[in-house]
């Protein structure tokens, strides 16, 4: 990866081994699909980041020190790429005491775009998420729940696992969220007791007039009429598999896809 | 802050900007205090780092190489001070997952020793802690909870804050551990569904007979006879205040002081 860092939005040459970033978690992330240097959805992610520095009483970074920084790397990047902007609190402050006057640290790195894949198939994890309604749905530097899921599993045939909190509810996949085909609406969980709510998530119950959160069981998601995943960098994924049900490719799913095309033309997929 | 960073036990100049710690939490961390060079309960804080890291799957780093790296910094410090140790999962792999063959980073620093206080005033955080029992007493770095706890006041004359979980059970303080006097008998918060396991807690817990783990309600912790934190850094500290309510010095928490002082010399304090 390449990596550009950025204190008080000034480059600087390295991260502050006391950074609250490494000591807490105590920050937000991005990731972005680029493509031919234009980043996906800039606007969206943007705010999302600003939601959640401000949730955490983070100052807010100066976006055009973090675009110019993003804009440096993708020189280097002629086709597509992932870029990942993590802000942080920056360093200082006693202990866990956030510091007065924070001076956030942004890191921009830019790494390979993940190859293409069909539809996908999923597990079930064990790892349960706890319920932390104060931090729920903002994309946070805590993330060892994530890595923990993620880590039940080293089977390439799974793409991904579809993770419940410690109530049992559907949260999501470990690195998506869901969507299920229920009764003719999509259905996605709610995500204001743990879950990161994502940018496609958000597209998508902006854009699609059946599409609407809820609480699901993972009974509801293994009856639903079709599934899929959906995040910033993959787009619409449709599910073939999760556990012992199995999918055909619903055409609703696949219309879903066209539509993101249509609005993002990073999303742009090759019909099989 | 003076700082040493180890990457599989060898000297680097620099973090890697893609370090697991700062962009998952996915690291422990140990924090002691330091005494002539001498850190208090080196073995206690390097088992614990050890279960901390087991638990999350990260390779043991060497013991060698960190006290290395610790006692060239303590040098520099020759009288007390705080030496912190943070081990991540080191850099590397695609997304959440945790790569085959993690490569542990560590970053020794020292930090001031902090001034001793009398018994303090406390107040409740109303920000509640998750259920999370994967996670639950490990002192790893996801410590988002902690820092809007900490940030929940400003007032200097509030030492720490008293934490419930999202299930009102009390929990601990936002840096230490909480021990109540109840019937006789020194309460302290099972933690085994959040909160961090502290060293102090574990001597006090394998020390003194009449010391318990339990569940406690806020009601049954402001009814206590007596009331003190501990953590590694500042030994046993009295309660003098909780919300409302206020207790004299309890002879009984002099008592454990001075035990934890003739069993630890780095915890001597000066009776009033």
């Amino acid at each position: 990866m390449n990596a550009i860092i950025l204190s008080d939005g000034k480059v600087v040459p390295n991260l502050d081994p006391g950074d609250r970033g490494l000591a807490y978690g105590d920050g937000v992330f991005e990731t972005l699909l680029v493509n031919k240097a234009l980043p996906a959805w800039w606007d969206r992610h943007w705010n999302r980041l600003l939601r959640g520095t401000t949730s955490l009483g983070i100052p807010a970074p100066s976006e055009v020190a973090v675009r110019r920084a993003c804009a440096t790397l993708m020189k280097a990047e002629p086709g597509a790429c992932v870029l990942k902007i993590i802000c942080t609190r920056g360093a200082g402050g006693r202990g866990y005491r956030p510091p007065a006057a924070a001076t956030p640290t942004v890191v921009v790195s830019t790494h390979p775009a993940p190859d293409p894949v069909g539809p996908v198939d999923l597990r079930w994890c064990q790892t349960p998420w706890a319920i932390q309604p104060r931090l729920a749905g903002i994309k946070h530097l805590n993330r060892l729940e994530q890595v923990l899921a993620r880590a039940e599993w080293d089977d390439p045939e799974i793409f991904d696992g579809i993770v419940r909190d410690t109530e049992d509810r559907v949260v999501s996949a470990t690195s998506a969220n869901l969507f299920a085909l229920v009764g003719g609406r999509w259905l996605t969980p709610r995500l204001d007791r743990c879950g990161i709510a994502g940018i496609v998530r958000g597209w998508l119950l902006d854009e699609v007039p059946e599409a609407a959160q809820a609480d699901l069981s993972a009974v509801e998601v293994s009856h639903a009429e079709a599934l899929f995943l959906c995040n910033a960098v993959r787009g619409i994924l449709p599910v073939r598999r999760l556990g012992l049900r199995e999918w055909p490719l619903h055409p609703a799913v696949t219309a879903l896809r066209r539509k993101l095309a249509i609005a993002n033309p990073a999303f742009v997929f090759e019909e099989s």
